[in-house]
């Protein structure tokens, strides 16, 4: 019996009945099954895709991108989830478009959607706005469909917003899950998610908020550090304390990187902007007030240089559980004396863990497509083993 | 039976063995048969799609799209009827291209249609201009093929040029057929193509020639109205006026936006550009005036601001038939009060005809499919028969 | 019997194991039997798509190209190939990505390569940097492979390195041959590669070379002329001498246009730049010296400017055997009195030549298709057979 077939068995004992024609938000919006699920169909694709069967579900079909960021990792794996199950990538480039003055989200939203399938959005840039893009474009299709604009509702993958990052937090999740040998020996394992220094300003809240609103759901003890008015999100603690009350884990937060590395599993250093900051970054921006965003911006950097002790360096490194913690990270990374002088991490420390690195990269995109899958398709574990069942992918 | 058989039947009636290998320039170009040829497969593919039939017409192939203006609408309309036909589009974008500063038409049409089967282009900008590009281009790739130079002989479908604007004006009354139940209920129906005021300058004459080239054909009374100066090319008068009377329908022009709309049952209220100074307008640009074409534009904004009461109000909108005329747009429009301080339609007109608004749009996809269609298959009757009873497009 | 499966049968002769899972980067990598394989597979193709056969080998996957420089026409050429094999291709555009400064190669490559089965890169800008990007590209993606990162080994096809233009010069060896009725009739003809006045500045080296390279490989008299300091790579030279003495043919240079169009059989008269300052532009360009290239540029300007009597006149072409030599150029041309003022050609010579010089550029497809299969399919003597077997690419 294949793997596929396995986890396709493992896949009908799940209750996921509401996934099907369902938009992927943010992890918290979802049960441990569903997530489960989302983990065993990537998997299984995975797997099809190592024996060269074919995995389309779709004979044609489109999965509209839309990138308000720029991207690299998460547009190839969005353009390769969907090549894997037979939908062809029309990107919406906004600068390319027609896009009137004052046209509201629900035109566009319409008229990019006529054959849409899916929708990937990342929309990152400002606290309150991402999600609220992402929400304000699913609402339009779905009335689309119900007045009979669209012929299908296509389904959302958030690729990223102000809130959740949540095809980066299931990679990186799957990839622990991978490493630790199974779900069930995370059961107290320490896993640290800290700021740490970068020589850039600004970068989303969305990845420590995915890490300690997901991570928390595996009985994992979570612990989040930085320095003083880098909070995240108050509701995403929020979230990740409940979590951590029903798994049987913990989450606290902890003054410095020290703290949180002590005895660490697993570490994941990483910059990003203080909220507070943010919020008033918004506030700039929707008064369209440039010369107070850069005035920002110095006050931010300058904020910024004064951490610059919150590094992953070597030192650091030895703090965690035997000295060899699984070291996390979406990429790109400032590698102190490769990329800039000081960054977030030590290069002989980033390069001890190259490999381990872009394979927590690589379950991006299976995440995304198993996304897809589970919101496409009416009867998932039918459709896994018809595919393990069907053709190859590459034909000779 | 189904729709599409029905509707294949229908298409076995016509007298349609010109359009095989036909490039789709402009609508009079088209007898009525071949139009009624295009809104048949239109409906059918859209049946087949609703239906979750697979719609491939091609293993693989090629669709060229050439936007030589921005596009948002048609460019994903465009894309999407390719995907539905098994085409994959690649577009030339002319920034991104070594297209040498004198590189001929006939060349770059020829190196980018190796493959190609069909070729979309939008070309606007300039009276004189557009037509003649898409011209070049395709005697170009004719030239190519009979020189073996191209394997295929790839047509073409006029996303928009100086002149007409056929995948636009066809979807518009493909709507119109629907919305009225049929095209033999549109004899003595009174539409009203008018200009209205926007804030921005010189949009292009081609959805105006483009409609009253196409409507006067189906026995409606098309009414046009301009303020002085904002005339339409008079070769296309001349379509409108010899269509009319084949069709036992009218054209005219009268003077104001009122008489118009006075008892229409369908209005159209839209800006564009002066002919004679769009026509000054590319001469300026042919010879790189770009002082010229800006003084020109602050001309012409400021005549436009002269008609500022040319716009679809609801006042406006009680003068037609019941107050309750369809309103139409290709979008997207320039709204009062939300888009822009004074625009094309008040806020409340707008909003009131949103869901008839984006299906009006939502045929563009399928009319460009079947104009794809028609002009690929030899035998499109059969086609549609054999996909009827063919397979899914979402396998599961 | 069809063509293709003739093509086959002759295929099945050659040894060509090698050729599986390998990379293309340089013509003289290659056995003559593997070019020889290169030039069969891509007429199969070819025969197989006139006969309307698909040549799908790929149910679905990626062809990544990244263009380090602009293109149109290798860009097309790519593309082509992919869907005429069923890849889609995904275009890494350097300026839409999140590569952060100072990002490795090796992390950029594996972040693209996730579900890439073919690498088609450009990067033709700098002496010594373009096949370094692309060797280090690759072997990323080979440890990739390797370390479980990537499901598949993803293969390399240079389009254009500062070394060599193998999809070019491949292509225009297939128009020879089928010029000439087969490599059988191409010993002891004579082919002139010359530079040739453009107004612009700094083209690449990669075509002089790959033809020198590569066209001394089949018995012919190969010829280079350039004005002083023109000099192509004199490793280049070490291996057009060496394939001469193999083969039968000769290598030599000489100094004037003149001389090397005596009694041609084949021309190729085209502009690149000098080596030497090409060198120096690469240091001022590692040197972020802007204000030197620029100065550079100015001078190289100027020393172009000198040889504007290097052009292929009409009263050149006379000296060419029966004053008809076979034209060829790699396109987009600088032609006088068309393009610019003074150019690389008259506008007589290359307006005669049109036809045969777009088709010599319609081989560029099926070179690119014939290198992606050969490397990944295993058995591509059987993959032939069986694509001459089996489906049509338009269904109706």
């Amino acid at each position: 019996m294949s793997k596929t077939i396995e986890l396709a068995q493992h896949l009908e004992t799940l209750h996921i009945n509401n996934m099907y024609k369902s938009d992927f938000y943010w992890t918290w919006d979802k049960t441990d099954e569903e997530l489960d699920a989302i983990f065993t169909v990537a998997d299984a694709l995975r797997d099809l895709r190592e024996r060269n069967k074919s995995t389309r579900i779709f004979d044609s079909g489109l999965g509209i991108s839309i990138f308000r960021d720029n991207s690299t990792r998460t547009r190839f794996s969005f353009a390769s989830a969907c090549n894997l199950l037979g939908l062809t990538v029309q990107d919406l480039d906004e600068k390319k478009s027609q896009i009137a003055h004052g046209e509201t989200v629900r035109e566009t939203a319409n008229m990019v959607s006529f054959m849409a399938d899916v929708i990937g959005i990342r929309d990152d840039m400002f606290i309150g706005e991402g999600h609220k893009y992402q929400k304000t474009f699913m609402d339009a299709v779905k009335e689309g469909y119900r007045d009979g604009i669209l012929e299908q509702q296509p389904t959302l993958v958030n690729l990223q917003c102000d809130v959740d990052h949540p095809t980066q937090c299931m990679a990186d999740m799957l990839h622990i899950i991978h490493q630790f040998g199974g779900v069930e020996n995370l059961k107290g394992k320490k896993i640290a998610m800290t700021w740490a220094y970068s020589p850039s300003y600004g970068k989303p809240l969305s990845v420590p908020q995915g890490v300690i609103g997901l991570m928390t759901r595996f009985g994992m003890d979570v612990v989040l550090a930085h320095p003083e008015g880098y909070d995240v999100m108050p509701e995403v603690e929020e979230i990740a304390k409940k979590n951590a009350a029903a798994t049987g884990g913990s989450y606290k937060k902890v003054a410095t990187m020290e703290e949180a590395f002590q005895d660490a599993d697993i570490v994941y250093p990483k910059s990003w902007a203080p909220f507070a900051a943010m919020e008033e970054r918004t506030k700039l921006y929707q008064a369209g007030d440039k010369d107070g965003i850069d005035a920002l911006e110095q006050k931010l950097l300058a904020q910024n240089a004064q951490h610059k002790d919150w590094t992953c360096s070597e030192e650091m490194m030895k703090k965690t559980r035997n000295g060899s913690a699984l070291y996390l990270h979406c990429l790109p990374a400032d590698i102190t004396g490769l990329s800039c002088p000081e960054g977030e991490v030590d290069n002989s420390v980033f390069d001890r863990y190259l490999v381990p690195l872009y394979k927590e990269a690589s379950y991006k995109p299976y995440v995304i497509a198993a996304m897809i899958m589970m919101s496409k398709v009416k009867d998932p574990v039918s459709a896994l083993m018809a595919l393990d069942a069907a053709g190859k992918r590459k034909f000779f």
